[in-house]
């Protein structure tokens, strides 16, 4: 349960076709009443259709809810591409009964294509009749595209639920703004709240969530977050405690979706400190973040730390090769520019690296995955419904 | 032949055992006569010893040849390192009776551990004893890693030859400056130049040949490219003769480093055309070649246009998605921004990827390879002698 643990929502999940893997595909979420929304989405330039439909309406702080189709990205389609986006979104409000102004769309695959709405409408006809208080969790595998696992989250707090959703796998380098974040991530509450509320949360909970994570260093066309507060708890949290919450759920949400990146078997969590500025910690870890190289060795079991100070120091951030001390897995391998410790092996799992750049106080952290031949190999299957977007 | 091709100049390889895969790993060429000589060293921030013995050597612009030791980067290894290249260096020139501020030193290899001095010292008398007018091919050798085969050029004009030869394979994306450019790359000729010629023959080559190719996005801590000219030839060309001439030879081997990059099995040549600026068409042709996503369908065979519009979407470049149009290997797939052809498999050998962005008429090319399991087994392996630096 996840999207509808708080009360007031109901979630559901079909089958429209439109992933050439099969299976669920198609995702719907309701509230009972309408709902404060915040939304955040991709800075990429090419903007999917869904996203053109999409900020208007969270612009205008209310909806019921949104609908989400998985195996075409709905991107690249130009006019006719929004054109879909509003039909389906037509739908699924006149299934439930809702402005159309207030259903939400989404979408998230293959970039290029259009999505066959000819063969989608009879779904969202099913898709509503198939709403429930109890399909949070068929909602959440219905978004997945070459995810191995649905993306959950879920936390109460002083008598309010903050659930949430996502999906994830590859193309995954978030960078959003509010109003504009292929990552899609749905999170729901019955706390009492306003849009401009939501939005204050939702712009300070990304940088350190969904924007400090890498899977590829593909920032999609389609990344989005959409966050909903329905009230049905008549509790307003205090506008911190809100904060706190949603932060939590999207952290969570994150490192889930980083877990499970493509092929990804270890969690890599960079940690640079002592930089000058939290902008060149930023720079540093990303970089960390983007080396193929790096990643390729932690798959591999090799904690090559000379590959990481070659990451940094083409960062751009501000860098003294002769103060950097590096830690893998927890065992410092280089101090102050030199080996302190033969290279040992990456631990299973989670693979801690620290980089203390000896200059400064800033701090920032991120995570990523190592880079596996099944990475590769799921990106070079044209049959594999392989984009996060 | 290659760097032993102009006149006056001899070469040598030998086994000097920092390369764990065994073979020669330690080259030699000394020219007759002091020759003038330019160097164009990475920017990265973590430059590795060499690069510092090198540039005020290089900025006196006199010497008489470089000793390149292959295997063990000398990166990271602080005040020890640059002594370590000082030690090797000092012993080459006395095997060959120069000046020691005369000869230079290069490395390639892992980056962290240090050259065992101690072992090289001895086989750099047998490089010093094993020099000769033939020597290119076996030097050629001698500098590679995990290059597949030793990369040549040749040519021959107006009475002058230039030859060159380099190394490259993994953690390339160079982004050289005169004086500052894990490509090592050195070119010699016969030619009568000032070093000041040379010095701007070299930074008029480097932007459209090592600067604009791309294996893995790693801008390593040892790239380093050498132009020497001994004058034995006795012929002064005319500046743009000779500039040209030193282009079309890094050229040659900026395409062979590309297509010979860990794991490659094609070479993706990306021209980016009608951007508002050059700046802009160079961001756009750096993010499609860094997208792990569209390399490794060109790996799998899929003429993934989506990937292309994704990547120049996020390069930072001015764009709008309803006017660019994308062919790859000659078929037009996309016209402002919308599906023109159904995806085609993707031609063997080079792919040519054409991306127009319909704003200005600015244009850059850049080369990559496709991205294959075998890229990330190969750095996966802490016993391979990866790095390309």
């Amino acid at each position: 349960m996840s999207v509808t643990a708080a009360g007031g929502w109901k979630a559901s999940g079909v089958v429209a076709g439109t992933k050439s893997a099969g299976g669920l595909d198609l995702a719907l979420m309701v509230s009972d009443v309408p709902a404060a929304v915040a939304g955040a989405f991709t800075t990429n330039k090419a903007p999917c259709a869904h996203i053109q439909l999409c900020v208007p309406r969270v612009a205008a702080g209310v909806s019921r809810g949104v609908l989400v189709s998985a195996g075409i990205a709905n991107a690249a389609t130009g006019a006719d591409g929004l054109r879909d986006a509003e039909s389906l979104a037509q739908a699924a409000a006149d299934g439930t009964g809702c402005p159309p102004e207030q259903m939400l769309f989404c979408a998230t695959g293959v970039i290029g294509p259009r999505i066959p709405v000819d063969r989608v409408r009879p779904a969202v006809r099913a898709a509503v009749a198939g709403l429930s208080p109890e399909g949070g969790d068929t909602a959440a595998r219905s978004i997945m595209t070459t995810d191995t696992r649905p993306k959950q989250a879920l936390l109460r707090t002083e008598g309010v639920t903050v659930g949430g959703m996502a999906k994830g796998a590859g193309m995954i380098a978030p960078r959003m703004d509010v109003p504009h974040a292929t990552m899609l991530a749905f999170v729901t509450t019955d706390a009492v709240a306003d849009a401009s509320v939501l939005r204050h949360s939702l712009s300070a909970a990304l940088p350190p969530t969904f924007n400090s994570i890498s899977v590829d260093g593909g920032c999609s066309t389609n990344d989005t977050v959409l966050l909903f507060a329905n009230g049905t708890s008549g509790v307003r949290l205090a506008d911190e405690v809100l904060s706190e919450a949603v932060r939590e759920v999207m952290a969570r949400l994150a490192y889930e979706i980083v877990s499970d990146g493509e092929g990804a078997t270890k969690v890599i969590r960079v940690a640079v400190t002592e930089a000058v500025s939290q902008e060149d910690a930023r720079r540093c870890a990303r970089s960390i973040c983007d080396s193929l190289l790096f990643r390729a060795a932690v798959w591999g079991g090799d904690a090559n730390w000379g590959r990481v100070v070659q990451a940094v120091g083409q960062s751009g951030a501000e860098f003294d090769p002769g103060r950097v001390s590096v830690s893998i897995g927890g065992v410092e391998l280089a101090r102050e520019g030199t080996a302190t410790h033969d290279v040992v092996p990456v631990p299973a799992g989670e693979v801690p690296v620290e980089v203390r750049l000896g200059l400064g106080d800033s701090s920032w952290e991120m995570l990523t995955c190592d880079l596996s031949p099944e990475y590769v190999r799921l990106n070079a299957d044209p049959l594999v419904p392989t984009e996060a977007p």
